[in-house]
């Protein structure tokens, strides 16, 4: 797994929908249903004729922990939610999964106490969601 | 306008519906299209049972200038769309608008002149459309 300024990132020799599939599946194992879902290859292909990889958004919310985070920060919902990318790798056959690490999104936010323990149990999730991916495929 | 550590806020003497509806229209003149629709009241309810103020999130996108985010920096994905927050306020009949400021969310990823210029246009246009909808309504 490779830590990036703003998140995680793993590569997976898995082809783009399988992998949209299983992340999908890990994310609900840590309490994170998907509630958007961005096929930015379809949106650019659509509003601007442009072909483009494979590359989803997926936005994903935990209840509680999005319960928690409003009561500490009415305005959270900015941050909201945890967004997880899904691309085609440039290597062949491979996928990307990138996840958005929520204490590095909370720099914007600064300094709340409350919010930052949210963000801990948050982070810590999507980093299991992520090893969890990385160790079985 | 209120300057948030991490956007551009509103206050409109508006039902939360109106208001909603008022932010649809002013982020379409400017380019920004809502590709998701976030119903915090009812998601909170379905999922935990608990009762929570109007607050939905918009996510907004300009294809245009995500197109070029992404030829500038591939996983901008992770910071997408742009969040505009519609609430009811704590004053009886006002509702919140809150933009994120594309330029603040930046600083998470760090120093890509490319993507800052994007960026610029974008919060730009943001400010432009929460201007028009401070001074109309």
């Amino acid at each position: 797994m490779e830590q990036s300024a703003y998140g995680l990132r793993i590569s997976v020799k898995l082809p783009f929908e399988t992998a949209l599939e299983r992340t999908t599946e890990e994310l609900k194992k840590e309490g994170f249903g998907v509630i958007t879902t961005i096929d930015m290859k379809q949106t650019l292909k659509a509003k601007l004729d442009r072909d483009f990889r494979k590359y989803t958004i997926l936005g994903a919310c935990n209840p509680p922990l999005v319960s928690k985070a409003l009561d500490a920060e009415l305005e959270v919902g900015l941050l909201l939610p945890c967004n997880v990318v899904v691309y085609e790798s440039d290597a062949s056959g491979e996928t990307v999964i990138s996840a958005m690490a929520p204490m590095s999104a909370l720099g914007v936010v600064g300094q709340n106490p409350s919010l930052h323990e949210v963000a801990a149990d948050a982070d810590a999730r999507l980093r299991r969601a992520m090893e969890a991916l990385e160790s079985t495929l």
